[in-house]
């Protein structure tokens, strides 16, 4: 994330267009703008293969795993690739290509940033 | 939910059949029994409507609201409605019908539960 500064700050696309922008769901009824940005995390997991993928790479020994490493959610290694980066592209993982792997980690600032929307006053 | 104890304790529908059930996200790996469960909620809030509602209703006065509080998210009132149902149906929201209308409430125990599934270790 360190080229951050070098993009303008309403990013149109991308994940860091999906980072959440918003106050806790009951502090005021959200825009529809806020809504249509953050809809799209809670869509993410809202997948019961990719809530799975999701808990294996945040519960992974060292908080990062590869598809190589997951192997018991019951779906192929293709399906297996394409929701992980689904999860990237609502910027709930972050990748990394490490030699022939890519590995998933969790944006912890976004999951963070999602249980605050749920902060019930 | 004063009938719940009449209830058997695993009951494969309803609203309780979505109450949380698990632990963090990222404490171990989900079952896809639990993937199932929980992933029933985040889709729940994974629709911009349904968000802008849940948001209307968890940030309205006095904590509840009802069709008739409800008229700027630009969907009509059966539409307004339905989506009311759905979260409903998520276990997220709690309903009582006083007079013609029927009043929505944040679950505030399950939403909570939400938020503790992201928690980040």
């Amino acid at each position: 994330m360190s080229n951050v500064k070098a993009l303008p700050l309403l990013e149109p696309e991308g994940p860091d267009a999906v980072a959440p922008c918003c106050p806790p769901l009951s502090e005021r009824p959200f825009t529809a703008e806020e809504a249509e940005r953050t809809a799209r995390m809670f869509k993410a997991l809202g997948d019961p293969v990719r809530l799975r993928l999701f808990s294996a790479v945040a519960s992974h020994e060292g908080g990062e795993a590869c598809v190589c490493d997951i192997s018991d959610v019951g779906v192929s290694q293709p399906t297996v690739s394409h929701h992980l980066k689904k999860l990237k592209e609502a910027g709930l993982l972050t990748s990394e290509r490490r030699g022939t792997w890519v590995y998933y980690r969790v944006e912890p600032s976004v999951v963070a940033a999602m249980g605050q929307l749920l902060a019930v006053r």
